[in-house]
């Protein structure tokens, strides 16, 4: 993921942005491209969107995602990781098994 | 991020929940963490959530993009890497130096 | 408002769009125009946004909002009354003025 | 509307939050309601969430739409209704019917 990363960098700092990327813009950003892969989905069955638009969109909210990340200096892995084993916790396996319940309700 | 890709997919496969998690549902849960991602920053200067928090609902982001990701069958980085290609060519540098417009008002 | 909900109901049926107007998609269509509406604020002061592109994001997200609540036949005027009222007891004044604190933390 | 309008402002200025409301974080607000209200439906068949859950959660989408619309001095009913009138020219009734494309597609 560091070569994304550096990527990613160079990009905007090539384009002197910078000065637009601070965090809460980087999060109403990738909230916008969420909202852009759900419109793939809009008005169809679960299977049914075009993979080449889900694959653009979900490009873009990685991206953010990716940009947010650095922002912080958090590492995606780790935080990915990290928060898989809160969850482990929040829905022990005997409890959630087979049910689509959050984990307030189990 | 394959070994956290195989974590993710665990954690799903221990809880049975392969059933739930269809392309359109995964979209939606998503844009649900991305909503929650907002919150932090919510009536904040752009600067001020706090970064647990943050750090928190990000990787709910992750995690779910890399769980769509997975369902088509995407490289995550190879995905971002072809975007910041076309990214490249919508925003020449000499264009988008400097400026937060769109594309499409470049 | 039962104007503009007749109007709505005119608009889709002139169309046969009610057997896509389930209420999931419903509130999916909703959320990709509240993205759009943030669109309207990425990357600006809080107060810089074009109106015109605020007013036809909004209308978006209110169109969706009063098709769901017709699906469910809701009142809008009730729904939102009652919510204030609940709100008056999550938020009361000695201790919410002034401060931008969730209930959950007040 | 008018009342409904009238207790909002209300509900605010009893807790002095004129002072966060501006423009950008209401519509940061709504994107969040928008991500609750698809929580209602998130993992299940597309009429099957909880109304109670859903009349809340849209509420809240209404309260912060006609929040929004009173800091522009829009109109509600009248921006719908013009919205309306612009879909009419971007979707012809004998190009649209039946069909769930966007407009782009037609």
């Amino acid at each position: 993921m560091d070569q994304v990363m550096q990527r990613l960098r160079q990009f905007r700092d090539d384009r002197d942005w910078k000065q637009f990327h601070n965090p809460k813009d980087l999060a109403v950003a990738l909230s916008i491209e969420a909202g852009e892969l759900l419109e793939a989905f809009l008005w169809k069955a679960p299977e049914a969107a075009n993979p080449e638009k889900v694959k653009e969109e979900l490009a873009d909210v990685l991206a953010y995602a990716l940009l947010l990340s650095d922002a912080y200096g958090f590492d995606v892995q780790k935080i990915v990781l990290e928060k898989i084993e809160r969850n482990e916790a929040k829905y022990p396996i005997d409890k959630a098994r087979g049910s689509a319940k959050k984990y307030t309700e189990l």
